[in-house]
């Protein structure tokens, strides 16, 4: 979760929402890791999650991240939590909850209707991860 | 829909499942058209409609598709469906309904709980996006 912390980092200096992903294998090795990119690219689908789910199919050579674990800074929106299942991650670790954007505990609480649901960890890094967004968009305002 | 069924066609010709979208702007021209490569990328995320959104996004310099339409021969999936709702479109048009994996009217339904939902139209050119999807199916079992 360091890494995805210090991808979200990264991203508020981008000016980018700050939100940082990694990809894990199963044995550890990290595969991939992005922070958000939708203005910069502009790609409404570059949240941090797509992103590294993309880099991490490509690196194993397989559209399946079978055994995988996703890392994220904050809790997936629906699309990326959409995502997470259809590439068949074995495990969600996210830090910050997001009662507005969410769609793991909140809105349509995507792995409840779907077939393929990750083990899901949450609240990891939580702090520093609510401080960035919170500093973010004080900046903003 | 007439152009998103012939890239549904190719997708099948490709081996991949048959899905086809066209993005259009307010004034009818057609910005960006794909089928789904998720194996051939592969990219879980590569279905016909985020690549789609993406190509428009790209064409348009903005991550917001203001006013635009996507056409796409079968109801989106969750992922898909949310993707709809970040990229902003005025307008979703669809094909053949997804009892098993659709976002819109089954499963999640995601515009239910998003904030940007667009004006929905379903059932054009669902005889043959269905007659597409069963033959690649039978094919492969």
């Amino acid at each position: 979760m360091a890494a995805a912390l210090a991808l979200a980092r990264d991203a508020a200096a981008a000016g980018e929402v700050p939100v940082g992903a990694v990809v894990t294998a199963a044995d550890g090795r990290v595969l991939a890791g992005a922070h958000n990119q939708t203005r910069s690219l502009p790609d409404p689908t570059a949240h941090a999650e797509i992103l590294a789910l993309r880099e991490a199919a490509k690196v194993l050579g397989n559209e399946r991240l079978i055994g995988c674990t996703l890392w994220v800074t904050l809790e997936p929106c629906p699309m990326c939590a959409a995502a997470i299942s259809e590439a068949r991650l074995a495990r969600l670790v996210y830090g910050a909850t997001d009662p507005k954007g969410g769609g793991v505990e909140h809105g349509p609480r995507i792995f409840a209707h779907s077939r393929h649901a990750p083990e899901l960890v949450s609240g990891v890094g939580e702090t520093e991860s609510a401080a960035l967004l919170k500093a973010f968009f004080t900046d903003r305002r």
